[in-house]
């Protein structure tokens, strides 16, 4: 009833590159830009307007032909006459001649013939006549033209998560609809005889679920479509049919629990039956008892039941599988941080290790405090705001070394 | 019809403390484990179980009492009576007695009697008899009851933001309803007369609207509830009828655009009429030309209407409101990136100034880029990683000195 060990564990660096060699992107569909946030651009993005389409004033003040204003001084002042005003969204008809000039408000577009804008501190108003006290050079207070993006410029990249700033640029240049890529949809089952549903009565020996739930908030906080299959006991048959609908409905299908060597441990027979294994066991640390296999074309992971395992892994494995299935460009996000260790870790050998850590701010510096409450407890992730990675061929950090904190 | 400058500008430290003081956290309401991602716990939460609710085994083996495994070696081994098996989810009914032991999966209850786990690597089995070749010391590869969580624990705070760690723990405990603060409404208006609806035709003078837009998506990102009325024009009985109605239907009204002492700037007089001006100009760069002012007993914002000045204010000044309102704890949220600045920048003495700058890395080194397009441009903050933020007292950040980037 006991089988045997793993044999030789896949690297960590194998692994990915296996599972995104497996990974496809997915189709576009387009979006209204109200619901594009969040969501990935499928093409690059070419303006066809200029932002902004006209020249237009920067100032509230006087619209001034800046070669009348020359010379001009406190001691000097001249005077220009009033012909009218301009306000945004209205256009003055009048082309505007020497000796003139039009009252604007910030944002109104520059009347013809005129080609700056003198403030309006500078100046004294006597009914139609306008005394200026300091000169404007050529396109003072003005904003020219395509200043902000210019006809034809690419403003946004293929794979750029739309922020609200991005958002910004696309109302700019009166995009209404934009091409994303579809969102990853993505089966989760938990696998367990031991699991119960929050709610439910705790008898001895059962426990509540806790992957399904992970597993789905971390896909909804990636953007991805969640079908959620809950939870399942250790029998053959009802995992089996469950990946297969797993599969039929979604891109994906990460499952938890049952995916060692042991007598409960049931998905490595369910996935030979139904696919191709191409990995099982990893070289990392938590998380070694993982399965990659392949069903009708797509991936189906099997994730340890430790709460942690699974976690750990869906942020190492399964996100850059997320993110490329997404279209995502990889850039750099800020989500590093360095740290001094607050006391010394061993390591495993041939591992990689994920070790989570707190960060702690003391007198201005930033220490990493690592957790080590191990795979199976929940808390070791829930408390920790990041993890460190330690790589094969180290043994040990020392206590004050700099360490790299991969932030959640 | 053009009329005088601010008054004394309102520094941003003055500003943030006043809008804070006018700003209260929203009630509670329960929601389901499964919709609790991204909300604020309004409520400590303690755990009203172990976890593990009971001795379970860490491993896949033979649950022994260690007492008889003491002194065994490969040269010294000694043989078991095998009673049985048992798996997650089962209870073992039977107490084990000197010199009996039990096959046990990972996951599944220690049945009494036993107190530790022996490997299945360092056993062999002949029929009921299990020969071990290595002793285990108590508790050896037991998960402990309450090793992850203890009955009566705080496991989370009040104020934090749940994640999926957080609802693993929550998760873990049993929780299928937690208590969140409620979402801030928001009502967003946009004004100006010049303003269109992406899609329709640009005509001179006009531009699309980007402020309702970005504002919007920055209230989705940061988990409200947004009331979007789009934009109006200048006209002020609608802008006022418009406020009213978002003041009744929200907790807080932004409104951009019209904020500055223009020809065509209603927004100072319209919130005169309808409730008290606490602030109007505040000593920041970009985003001088703001109101705050209080209608009902509700906040209610004028921001500029240069879109980089709009979200660069909403980052600045309505961020800290809205978190204090969500009930959220502010937290070291590893937002700030540490980079060497690229060329010098002079700032305005007095002024507390924003500075779009964009993150290159080069060489292992990172640099921040100024992004010097202004505050009218969207772009300034399109392709921006980040800003970095200049004091009033400092007039010059020079070539090559280490700046710290607030990161979008």
């Amino acid at each position: 009833m006991v089988k045997s060990g793993f044999g030789k564990l896949t690297s960590l660096n194998e692994a990915i590159k296996i599972l995104l060699a497996n990974t496809s992107i997915k189709e576009m569909e387009p979006v209204k830009l109200e619901d594009a946030l969040g969501r990935i651009l499928a093409e690059d993005v070419i303006a066809l307007i200029d932002v902004p389409h006209f020249d237009k004033s920067a100032m509230d003040g006087y619209a001034v032909i800046s070669q009348d204003t020359f010379g001009t001084s406190n001691a000097l002042p001249k005077t220009l006459r009033l012909i009218g005003s301009v306000l945004p969204g209205q256009v003055f008809e009048q082309k505007i001649i020497s000796g003139e000039c039009v009252e604007i408000a910030t944002g109104a577009p520059l009347p013809d013939g005129v080609d700056a804008v003198l403030m309006v501190e500078y100046t004294e108003r006597t009914n139609n006549h306008i005394t200026i006290y300091k000169s404007v050079a050529p396109v003072e207070n003005v904003i020219k033209i395509g200043a902000d993006v210019k006809k034809g410029e690419k403003i946004l990249n293929r794979g750029t998560t739309i922020s609200p700033r991005h958002i910004g640029v696309l109302a700019a240049v009166g995009i209404s609809y934009v091409k994303v890529f579809q969102k990853p949809k993505v089966a989760v089952l938990a696998t367990g005889s031991e699991i119960i549903k929050q709610g439910e009565k705790l008898e001895k020996g059962k426990v509540y679920d806790v992957n399904s739930q992970t597993l789905s908030a971390g896909l909804k906080e990636n953007n991805c479509e969640v079908i959620d299959f809950g939870f399942v006991s250790d029998e053959f048959e009802i995992i089996k049919n469950r990946i297969i609908e797993g599969i039929k409905k979604s891109d994906i299908v990460l499952l938890s629990g049952g995916s060692s060597l042991g007598a409960s441990d049931l998905i490595i027979e369910v996935l030979n039956e139904l696919g191709k294994i191409l990995i099982h066991g990893i070289a990392v640390k938590p998380g070694k008892p993982t399965i990659i296999a392949k069903v009708k074309n797509k991936l189906v992971i099997g994730l340890p039941g430790h709460p942690m395992s699974c976690l750990s892994n869906f942020y190492i494995f399964i996100l850059p599988v997320l993110r490329k299935m997404s279209g995502c460009c990889y850039e750099i996000s800020g989500r590093y941080i360095e740290a001094v260790l607050t006391r010394k870790v061993a390591s495993t050998i041939g591992r990689y290790e994920f070790l989570p850590v707190k960060i702690i701010q003391k007198e201005n510096k930033i220490y990493a405090e690592p957790i080590m409450k191990g795979s199976s407890a929940i808390t070791s992730i829930t408390c920790a705001s990041g993890f460190i990675e330690i790589d094969e061929n180290t043994e040990v950090i020392e206590k004050g070394e700099k360490v790299k904190v991969r932030l959640f």
